[in-house]
């Protein structure tokens, strides 16, 4: 497979900008016709329970994901495609991506924040080579925010706030961190009542993340603010800004992470697994598979007096890992 | 006390909108100050550790706040101003809101957001008359979302979009509520790990709310999604949109939710007590105290086939109380 050129790279992230805007446009025109201006109420209009939203909801998934596939297949008919709703409808759930140049896509995420109108949704667009993801986009129609980067160009937020905000120095991750660090964590949709199960894992990890310093056998982790969205896409974009300092999760699918794994890796984040490995201590800090389906990113970090910024966020990886439970996810061919 | 006139509320609405953007206006510039744009980085620059970014943010809240009371003091001499700030330098937490016109504000909610430069953060501006929160202000100046209401007015987001978004008809509560409802909680500041500590108490709370039906000894409530934001305002602003279905909340004061609870009640929701009382079966259901630090609020809801709006929304309060324990945060004088 050959290389691509920085100047190939950046025609394919011009593209890939417009194809954010105009499919997050789309997203928050269908979900303005489930809402009714005051001025309008007089019209007649098609009335739309919030119970009925979800048929709604997968129709606009699915427009929105045969639109990028279209215009991509149209402009970069060697390129391969994989979305998510592509996969929900095949029998495999095998891990695709190879050394090609790839699109990983995600028309809709936070699909529940879409049902039920909470801003927290966007379309995330990632594209991949050599399984490096290269270009991310991420578009937030409701909240007006436009996540993009692209290898050797930086991240951003609106095209022109470079990511991090706060990066003249980037500060280094907190001397104690997990305390002082806002922790971003997502319940999902497993939550079988079983002590072994996920939920279960989840929830005792959050709570050693959360509890007082000394607390939980010496777990407790004392974070400054625990925050949970509903989207992996924007959680990730919102680690690429250094708003949110600790992302852990399982359960989601590299569609859901794509373009947020490249922001956060431009933006001068690290994305490694959720799941403690044996020597959580002193085991190498691995790059994250996007097919995992287990990732732990941290912020951009600069240098503190004492380490280099990547040492800062490698002593919160441990400090994480010290404080969770495995996850159970696994992946074929990931 | 003389009942204030239509015509003086809306006057006092207008008044309280553009006092609203202006105090917004402030902590967007603040914040911004801590961020550096690209094209700026060469110029030199007041640097911002994200640690020492606590000063900072303190020294805005209480700017912000000494901004909203001038002027509510040139314009309203007569009324009274109950802030965070005046409060916090006080060495009384006596509930101090009686039946006089008051104004009941927050110049800054969602502070560890704010330090973190996470968007969930705004400003929020109650008023308050015969104890009855008639007018919501809040603006979240970095989501450009302006949150409004005056009592016979109705409920806005950006003064153009009336609230809740879906509302022709609005929906009943789900039949099987909690399931399908977007649950927004929030962990809070109190983290010690007592088994009988609010921690606890809230975690097992949640835990029971997302927990499939049939679990946790029959109280799983298998809601459609937990959300966690770091603010009590924004929390009841998305519930006036209907985008949050239940809030459930203990710890935060009458400046949290004074302008929310005044946005979510003109929008058509139901603010009642966290804590369920005995028979949470049959117990009248209170309107809220304003200083009781304890909260559940429904999002707006219209007729179903056998109930009505107002029942759908009691029958969602009392399914919340059977599964939530009492908090243990109480108040002088409230």
């Amino acid at each position: 497979m050959a290389d691509i050129s920085q100047e190939e790279l950046d025609d394919i992230y011009t593209f890939a900008v417009q194809l954010g805007k105009d499919a997050g446009k789309m997203l928050l025109e269908a979900a303005k016709l489930r809402m009714v201006d005051d001025g309008e109420e007089q019209k007649e209009q098609q009335h739309v329970q919030k119970e009925n939203a979800v048929d709604l909801v997968t129709e606009t998934d699915e427009n929105v994901e045969a639109f990028i596939k279209s215009r991509i297949s149209e402009r970069y008919p060697s390129h391969k495609f994989v979305g998510e709703e592509s996969y929900s409808k095949g029998a495999s759930r095998d891990y695709l991506i190879d050394d090609s140049p790839t699109w990983c896509v995600d028309p809709l995420d936070g699909t529940v924040n879409y049902i039920h109108l909470f801003p927290m949704f966007c379309v995330s667009i990632g594209f991949i080579h050599k399984s490096k993801p290269l270009i991310g986009v991420i578009f937030a129609p409701f909240l007006n925010q436009f996540f993009s980067s692209c290898s050797g160009r930086g991240a951003w937020l609106n095209e022109t706030q470079r990511l991090p905000l706060v990066r003249n120095p980037v500060p280094p991750m907190p001397a104690r961190a997990p305390s002082g660090c806002v922790f971003s964590c997502e319940w999902g949709k497993d939550r079988k009542d079983h002590p072994d199960g996920n939920m279960h894992r989840k929830i005792e990890s959050f709570v050693n993340m959360a509890a007082e310093v000394g607390g939980r056998s010496g777990r407790g982790g004392m974070v400054h603010g625990v925050r949970c969205l509903g989207s992996a896409t924007l959680d990730l974009a919102y680690i690429a800004m250094g708003s949110f300092d600790i992302w852990w999760e399982g359960g989601c699918w590299e569609w859901d992470v794509a373009a947020g794994v490249a922001i956060v890796l431009e933006a001068g984040g690290l994305v490694t697994t959720a799941n403690p490995p044996e020597d959580h201590l002193n085991a190498p800090i691995e790059e994250v598979r996007l097919g995992s389906r287990l990732y732990l990113a941290i912020r951009p970090a600069g240098p503190s007096p004492t380490e280099t910024g990547r040492q800062t966020q490698e002593r919160t990886v441990r400090e994480v890992w010290a404080r969770v439970r495995n996850l159970d996810y696994s992946r074929p061919g990931a």
